[in-house]
């Protein structure tokens, strides 16, 4: 597809066919395209769990699902073949930097002016999210609620040093909901742009 | 171009044609594409600072560079005719998990699996990256030191609620060096994929 198009169409799927599965050159395409993903001092600190037996599915949803949630959403979701969770590494940062040719003689964390471990490992998740519309597939990108990540890295044997940023599940598109929040609207151009310099809202 | 032409061929360009001016056509379709990029809740915590005129560049440099900057990558990055700073605003965020539709009835950060703020962002920077090659334009995203965020928000008006999460060059590109760091390679997929479960590097 046009790039402009696969920006302008991409919205979160909330709902797949779960008798297609996501052909295997089609998850390393959405893989591949991640690590095209920019990352500061080319750190890559980033890595991808990929979950696509039912066995592993099922243990993710049973694993970060908190009691109570919207179960319609969880039905949806759980029709998804595919999820990736994406994880930051931030040591793979710290060490990076305190290369020499970076010349940062410590890890200290003040160095950062922003979190490059998560930005990064966000854009690498875009990419995928694009991939998907490219390929004709839907994905929906969502958080992990906090008191499940314990219970998610038991899950999975993910180490302390790798944030789960969200996960992304993938499939081919069946009829879902829109989300409710996209009533809010697209904050227009001229209330998020500041030209020359910053115009706090009237 | 073709997405994954756009996702394939991007890289960091560290130096522009002076002389030619991003058109301002351009410069609305980079910004709005970052309005696409997806945020938690559609709450598009973000603002961006344009700054496009000979005067606002040149106090961003003086504003932004630490003494002893790499003179070579300062001087080709300063042939930029177009900067735009993207934004995190953490608030907005609070703000909207404590509507009625999202049930939080406080503004707790502790609620937060990952920082979307940040994410968010950064995924709003990676589509206007994206967007300059589709327009063939080179960009580069790079990070404002810590120790001068500070003057560049006295620079240029920009409360504390904001979070510049880097800031990106925009030009029509002259010669450049690659970056050092590309000498490290991209780390292959069987080294960040994990499947089923987290393996540890042996």
């Amino acid at each position: 597809m046009e790039f402009r198009d696969v920006v302008r169409t991409r919205r979160m799927v909330r709902g797949y066919d779960p008798d297609r599965l996501v052909p295997a050159d089609l998850v390393d395409r959405i893989l591949t395209h991640a690590t095209h993903a920019p990352s500061a001092g080319f750190s890559q600190g980033w890595a991808f769990l990929v979950l696509e037996t039912r066995e592993t599915l099922d243990s993710f949803w049973a694993a970060t699902t908190p009691p109570g949630a919207a179960s319609r959403w969880l039905a949806g979701m759980r029709t998804a073949p595919l999820i990736i969770v994406p994880l930051a590494h931030k040591d793979a940062y710290l060490d990076r930097y305190a290369e020499p040719d970076k010349g940062w003689a410590d890890r200290d964390e003040s160095r950062w002016s922003a979190p490059y471990w998560y930005i990064d490992t966000g854009m690498a998740s875009l990419l995928m999210l694009l991939t998907a519309v490219d390929e004709g597939l839907g994905a929906c990108f969502f958080g992990i609620p906090p008191q499940r990540l314990a219970a998610f890295r038991e899950a999975f044997g993910v180490p302390d040093a790798y944030a789960p940023i969200g996960a992304i599940t993938f499939g081919y598109r069946a009829a879902d909901r829109r989300s409710a929040s996209l009533k809010r609207g697209r904050r227009p151009l001229d209330e998020i742009v500041h030209r020359g310099r910053f115009h706090p809202a009237a």
